[in-house]
């Protein structure tokens, strides 16, 4: 099936600038795609959040199977119809969710079946059941279902879970529907150990995806060990398929993993923190609740093209989060996010040009005025 | 003082079509303001806000005054700069919230004392410092401090506490300074007693402002009341002079004042509203969060042009409440702000055409669908 398409532009060392075509628009990549989890990304309308420059959305099959429901999704047109998000969405599996937020799973062959957090319905969630739930939703890109293996993992334990999750790619790979301009990602396991890894890739590769993912790491191995990861497993993915590595991360998490091959990215942290007052900014990471900006009449962040920061002061931020308003969060959230593509643009930039190495080099020399 | 000018345009039986001129620009009367009382109309950017069709906004002398405080806001340029609000803003005097709102009230000829509902922190507000707080936020229309009395009132408390108040005018029309294109209303009290609001009606047309206020409604009386005195008050206010009835009200409250003759309206049931799930529409006030709307793929108000009724259905405005989403209170305060300035608008074609009575008429009509 055609019309879902990588192009990979240029590389400069290990980091690439590709174009993702779909039946949602292109996406130039690296991206950072914005966490949508119930159908919304948290305190933005659709159109700020296009105002960020984000060009994908990802909604979690989870929390959207529970509430509002996959068939009601279906019966609203989609979600893209139901968020007024036309552009390209992603949607996980729910595997994660089910295991970080659900209530008495238990696992088995077959999937998991589990009680919802919210009202403790019971629910099953099979590679199939998921794969199906993503076309209701109508994902651009849909991923296969996988068990997030736990970490830390011995070898063993590692290594039964990705293989657990392979069988279930296989599944998830024989539920899809083909559809033009649509795609399915498998999702590389196998802890930090590279002969899973590497295992892993070759499975995926096997069966024969759309895209790769790489999960199961920013669970609490570290920056280092999550790098090591990334250097031992870009390898052994197709040079000419996207790469999206899940849940990553701080602005230096993706500069990181772009050098080492990584093309796509979503992570809950600019918008999260963009509801509890943490400012991420071309100078670092600043805590708008701090008494220092109650009288600081200047732009939080002066190179930022966002509404926060081209109408605001920092001391007007930092009221609306100490009066606890709710403009607080949409403005920082709006910030953050356009902060964050800012810094995707930039990378994109610099690697047509051959000077990503620099790029990152003073990405992280700005960084360092900050709180953290 | 010139440049602060009120002209009537039109008038349709007791409705009145007006144009209001200040030094930030011009509203079209009837008006409705939008609360911001915090400098943000809550769950609202001032763009969004702008999209309304709104054109003044409110802003509340006693929260400003507390948080951050009018100092820091004059500091920052301003409520019109902090906010990003370059059109008209009205401030309230403090006193209404004060006892509403405010600890350990001790009230006396010269003003109030009273502790922080934030903190616990003593303050005093006078005529004289109500006047100097609203100048440093830089309210294009300032309001004379004065006593809300409460309701129910016998006509020797309403009598008391209305002289008292119309002795503070005097003193706050003296403190305030004229500046071109500036203006100060002075507040008719006299609870629901015709001869008390004659008399101090006389007693503010006496001193002089550039408009009037009418206070102590919208306080328990009811509606009928509340008529009534509107029809014994506004015959004794200038003609030429625009009148603002404070804290009113429901669509059905605002087209029976404009009947009245009254020009300008301040209230929170819209924006507070749409932070509850409550929607005011043309078929009536219906409760989102209500199951009937959980598949209801229609727009919420076909006729309305705000982003919620053009760009997504009932059913995902009802799953973004039920799940809490922010998104929810950002959509329905935008709807519902659309909506009480479409009828603004709507009045004001009306009054222009001669065909007030029917265009309330119909718009009743309409509201008959509604939940209540």
């Amino acid at each position: 099936m055609s019309g879902f398409q990588f192009t990979l532009l240029a590389q400069d060392g290990g980091a690439r600038r590709g174009t993702l075509t779909t039946a949602h628009g292109t996406a130039q990549t690296p991206a950072f795609m914005a966490v949508g989890t119930a159908g919304t990304v948290k305190a933005m309308t659709a159109d700020q959040v296009r105002t960020t420059g984000s060009q994908i959305v990802l909604g979690n099959t989870y929390h959207l199977m529970l509430r509002p429901g996959a068939d009601r999704v279906a019966a609203l047109g989609g979600l893209h119809r139901m968020m007024d998000w036309p552009g390209i969405i992603l949607t996980d599996s729910g595997g994660y969710q089910v295991m970080s937020l659900a209530k008495l799973r238990k696992l088995d062959e077959i999937g998991v079946t589990f009680r919802s957090h919210i009202d403790g319905s019971s629910h099953h969630l099979t590679p199939e059941s998921s794969t199906a739930i993503q076309h209701k939703l109508d994902a651009t890109i849909t991923m296969a279902f996988d068990e997030c293996t736990p970490f830390p993992a011995t070898y063993e334990e590692a290594a039964a879970s990705m293989r657990l999750s392979m069988r279930w790619a296989a599944r998830s790979r024989a539920a899809f529907v083909p559809r033009e301009g649509y795609g399915q990602f498998g999702i590389v396991q196998g802890g930090i150990y590279p002969a899973l890894r590497a295992e892993s890739a070759a499975a995926l590769t096997a069966i024969g995806f759309e895209g790769y993912a790489i999960g199961g790491l920013a669970v609490g191995e570290g920056q280092a060990a999550m790098f090591d990861t990334l250097e031992t497993t870009t390898p052994h993915l197709p040079i000419d398929q996207p790469r999206y590595l899940m849940g990553v991360g701080t602005p230096d998490d993706l500069l990181g993993a772009i050098a080492r091959g990584v093309d796509m990215f979503d992570c809950v942290i600019p918008t999260r923190a963009g509801r509890t007052g943490r400012a991420y900014t071309a100078r670092g990471v600043f805590n708008l609740r701090n008494a220092r900006f109650a009288d600081d009449a200047s732009p939080l962040d002066p190179g930022c093209a966002c509404t926060l920061c081209t109408r605001h002061s920092a001391a007007y931020l930092h009221h609306l989060f100490r009066c606890e308003e709710m403009l607080g969060p949409m403005l920082l959230t709006g910030h953050n996010l356009t902060y964050y593509q800012a810094l995707m643009r930039g990378a994109r930039d610099a690697i047509e040009q051959g000077r990503f190495a620099a790029y990152a080099a003073a990405a992280r020399d700005g960084w360092r005025q900050g709180d953290d």
